[in-house]
């Protein structure tokens, strides 16, 4: 038996996000259903752990899963094979034996999203379920003046998706960069772990801050409310990228 | 009456090309529904001329058409109004008002051309019918020392689709520029014209001097032969992007 550890690359578009659900199209359910055929037993005697729950239409660089093996095959013809099993918008981009103590989700230290807003008069075809699409004219250099506030080890409760019950909503942003590559804003943010739509309601807030709905100053008070209705809106799913995790 | 001209983006993914065919999804089609809704009439009426017929499959960032308008909206309100009728896969970026001799094909002096493979052991599930997926090892320092070999005015017809009947084949390449992104090979191609499937033949033979099934001097007796059949095998639509129409 080997812990297998799975760096996984998909398009959230036609999925229900990463979780299983029964009846419903998820990135767990068509690896768990891959993987259970390779190894000859039924998927559910497949334990696949994700380190991240994505939502539905969220997309993923590098989401990272483990699960254990009885089959010999090596590392690289493991990944041929389970990609000779998978629809086209799930691609497993690694394999790697691990340690057996190694889990997906509880060993992981820190993870890197990225969300990408297209900031122009009109949407894009090529680019319409990858990024936030804003005909408004945004005030960049307000949102910039906007994300060093959420830095640091903060109580997030006002940027917590509601039906979630998370007790302790403090998180830590280690880093949060902002680049701009023509109509597209470009957000970066690392840190230590994530409450539910986390990063979209920092986007969305964002957005606001872009709007000239919200002043960057008032921000404080927001994160001192501990109420998510003080934030702004949630921003789309089809903006964000699970980049990294990092163990 | 108003000649206007459109710069139109899309992905060709769901679509079987520019050009109007009954009973399949074309761009042209789709576009001329949309305008004949805006000037009430029928879309036959429409007589919208595009500047390049792409095919199945290929995508454009620039393609450019014209029509003559009777309607009296503004061009910035006409885009509007056309983006609200067309499918999120098809998008006019500009409606600009011409001179009526203005014609997208006949007044076009040269095209831009982006070929995008992705050259790697796995392939992408977010860029999949936006790449060709390479995953064979590639030569690249071959690959470049045989691109000055289709810069200049040559006789292209080693590079021609089958089943064209133009009898000219001589074209001009002026710039073909190569960069490498990561795991992607990017190649930019400007030219005065293009034979059908000209960009994706020159393409294929460059893979196959990648994989070094041709070697790069051998590519003048390719042009001397003016025989298709000499030439490496057509590159896939999905790489393919027409970037912009010059007059």
């Amino acid at each position: 038996m080997r812990n297998l550890k799975l760096t996984i690359e998909y398009d959230g578009t036609n999925y229900a996000g990463w979780q299983y659900q029964p009846r419903l199209p998820t990135i767990q359910g068509i690896l768990r259903d891959a993987l259970a055929k390779i190894e000859d037993v039924s998927p559910e005697d497949i334990n696949l752990v994700g380190a991240s729950r994505t939502d539905s239409g969220v997309h993923a660089l590098g989401q990272v899963a483990n699960f254990v093996s009885r089959r010999r095959l090596s590392p690289n013809n493991y990944r041929k094979a389970v990609n000779s099993l998978l629809p086209p918008d799930v691609v497993v981009k690694l394999v790697e034996e691990v340690d057996a103590d190694f889990h997906a989700r509880k060993s992981a230290r820190g993870k890197k999203y990225r969300y990408v807003i297209l900031n122009r008069e009109y949407p894009s075809a090529l680019q319409r379920n990858r990024v936030y699409y804003v005909p408004y004219r945004l005030n960049v250099e307000a949102m910039e003046e906007a994300i060093p506030h959420f830095i640091g080890r903060k109580d997030f409760a006002s940027f917590q998706g509601s039906g979630s019950d998370v007790r302790n909503t403090v998180r830590e942003i280690t880093s949060f960069q902002f680049e701009r590559e023509g109509d597209l804003l470009i957000f970066t943010v690392v840190g230590n772990g994530f409450l539910k739509q986390m990063v979209r309601n920092i986007i969305g807030t964002l957005v606001f801050v872009g709007m000239g709905k919200i002043h960057p100053d008032r921000l404080e008070d927001i994160f001192e409310a501990r109420d998510r209705r003080r934030a702004g809106p949630t921003a789309p799913p089809q903006g964000l990228y699970l980049v990294e995790i990092f163990y």
